[in-house]
């Protein structure tokens, strides 16, 4: 590793303390983390005592161990969550620590599990971490998904490059996506989020009541907005204590939710996701009334069809999140196998829990949310629909058709 | 790394699940391992799995990032315990958990932090790992404690060599140290765990009242041993479930309690002992009624000072142990910085909390053990005080005085 990478390692440990979950003197920090990246775990324990954190607090994860317990361990362990990992997910939300995750995962790394028992760990976790999940949902906490390359996952981007110098290689795409350089990383950081809200603002004036999808993929799907939706992209705000943060580093996303019963047609994912450890290639949806009624993918299908039967929430969708086919990730060629990067680089859904983007979501509880067409679900799982010749025409309250995206990118819209 | 040392590595894992722990089918195991380390932890997971384990759990540690939390984290840290790690190992040890330390830290990690922060930590950690702690030392559970190195602890022993160098030059004296060979390992480890068990039932037949320890260092103590002691060494045996367990993999010693109140001399430390980060080197005891009246230490004495005073029972010894001054690892000639290593190159006493070795203890609650001279700590700390020229001589129930050391080791005695 060159004395310039990890400079710029460091460079963007700051940023992510700063502009990321932007810690305030006096906050706790949770970080999650590939073992095999302790080495920036560590810089970014740095960047957080610099800021004046009381305490950095550590959860890591090893793709080599969780594999070995997913086809090893005894069968009852799939039925039962560790209650000392979710506690403290629980606890510190509860008492308003910054939460970090770092994610480098392996993107094949239950390749050949079980999905039995995915599904079923991925059951009783999501129910052991609803508080947790609930306010990160609802930015109660300040909370922030960066990344860091492991071997694996890099070994998995970059076929032809070996262990070391396929880590520098996704290393190198990681800090461009991020726009660290040597310095200037957090203005360069604040101007690019600054122009995600000018997209906010502009589509938030136009008052959309739906969306129409369409490219040469096959995907034909409407999208209805709830009313009172608003948009959201770039910095977002702690409802807490009314600081803003960066809940993705990269994000190249504006994005909202769409009303529960509203989604109708058929939709094609444009590029390949991970499930839960598993690749999922050629998902195809079929939606009537916000359900998803038709499942199909060319790989892993079992454990897609699994993950959108997980509760009543998962077969319904739960963000719309606009990405211009030409963003700076998409530009790079380099498909991610991870959804912060791909998502980034492609218009994208998610199924499952929703974003509670609606004005005065604040003061109202789930059974209120959900009358307003807030879906609720202890997943949430993106997928990447945005194609070169993708269409999104608008249609706004009075009936006005506006096109949003044309050939995959945002239509000259009028400014806010 | 050679082939060669990965292969062993892997039959020391092999012997740390099977005579160490002895895992049985449908057992957890919890292994607390250095971050650095994972790839050794890995190898323990599998021989656990090998061995029927229901789950392998783990606890990560990391020199650099506790470090950085003592030096920079807000004061009031220090005043709690991490109620999820110290609940992990709560739980999971009342549930008859199997739990595997690998011990590897840099005896230099806590150099320049404040011994206040040291000891505040170290009291409220006791406090709450209490339940724990009585369940190891009772043998409630099978535990065990081996070591793998950490680059820092390596360079620390072998300062000449470099990262790797010094790393690879610590694996095979930890792995000498512990009779691992090719093959067979598991046999040569029961010969020698047979050997240590004829001296225990030697010095069991003796039935001794005292020991009196001198050598030219400056060290003239004696040590009562209570009435109903007995000595132990080599397997010990789980009272929950009757299974032979090995609770320290290399261990060379023979060992028993002394009599709470029945110490009484002067005694030096013959090699350094690593206490909470901190090298204690020097280390020199009065006693008297066997209580520590006299602390003094060439470095470190302000942390050696504060252990003693962690709680009432800090100030009384809690172990007697036997080490022959030419053990292999004494033969080695290295100063390993960790207790696992040195207390089996040298006799040692410990202060603090004593392993219950009287007849009967099982159905004794500690104020009935208090009573019959067990003592009582949330701390226990081995130092070593064996010399060449040693000398123990021992006192029988009726009156006889027998040779149990001379020279440093074993007196020719009368066998069992």
């Amino acid at each position: 590793m060159t004395d310039e990478l990890t400079s710029a390692q460091r460079e963007y440990a700051g940023l992510v303390i700063r502009e990321g979950v932007n810690l305030t003197p006096g906050q706790k920090l949770l970080i999650r983390c590939p073992l095999e990246r302790a080495d920036f775990a560590r810089l970014c324990a740095e960047a957080a005592y610099d800021a004046g954190a009381e305490e950095v607090l550590f959860l890591w994860e090893d793709d080599a161990l969780i594999r070995m317990k997913y086809l090893r361990a005894a069968d009852a362990v799939f039925d039962r969550a560790a209650p000392w990992e979710t506690g403290m997910l629980n606890d510190l939300s509860a008492e308003g620590a910054c939460q970090l995750a770092i994610v480098g995962e392996d993107p094949d790394r239950m390749q050949g599990v079980d999905p039995g028992r995915i599904r079923r760990a991925r059951a009783v976790r999501g129910r052991a971490l609803e508080p947790f999940r609930e306010r990160q949902t609802r930015n109660e906490i300040q909370w922030c998904v960066c990344a860091a390359p492991t071997c694996s996952w890099a070994q998995k981007v970059f076929p032809a490059l070996t262990g070391d110098r396929a880590v520098e290689r996704l290393w190198e795409e990681i800090l461009r996506a991020c726009r660290v350089r040597a310095q200037g990383s957090v203005e360069a950081w604040r101007t690019h989020s600054a122009a995600l809200q000018r997209h906010v603002e502009t589509l938030n004036a136009l008052r959309l009541r739906s969306l129409h999808y369409s490219n040469a993929l096959g995907t034909e799907l409407t999208v209805d907005l709830p009313e009172d939706h608003y948009w959201a992209g770039g910095a977002e705000r702690c409802i807490r204590n009314g600081i803003y943060f960066s809940a993705n580093l990269p994000t190249e996303e504006v994005f909202t939710l769409p009303r529960r019963d509203g989604v109708a047609g058929v939709v094609y994912a444009s590029k390949p996701l991970v499930l839960d450890g598993t690749v999922i290639e050629g998902l195809r949806f079929v939606l009537r009334e916000g359900r998803i009624t038709e499942v199909s993918a060319r790989t892993g299908e079992k454990v897609l069809r699994d993950a959108t039967a997980t509760d009543a929430g998962a077969s319904y969708l739960g963000e719309v999140a606009l990405v211009p086919w030409d963003s700076p990730i998409s530009q790079s060629g380099v498909l991610f196998y991870e959804t912060l990067f791909d998502e980034n680089a492609a218009c994208h859904f998610a199924f499952g829990d929703a974003y509670p983007c609606i004005r005065g979501a604040e003061s109202m509880d789930r059974e209120q949310l959900l009358a307003r067409g807030v879906n609720s679900s202890m997943i949430h799982v993106d997928f990447m629909v945005g194609t070169p010749d993708l269409s999104i025409l608008g249609t706004t309250e009075d009936g006005k058709q506006v096109p949003i995206f044309t050939a995959g990118t945002w239509h000259d819209l009028p400014k806010a």
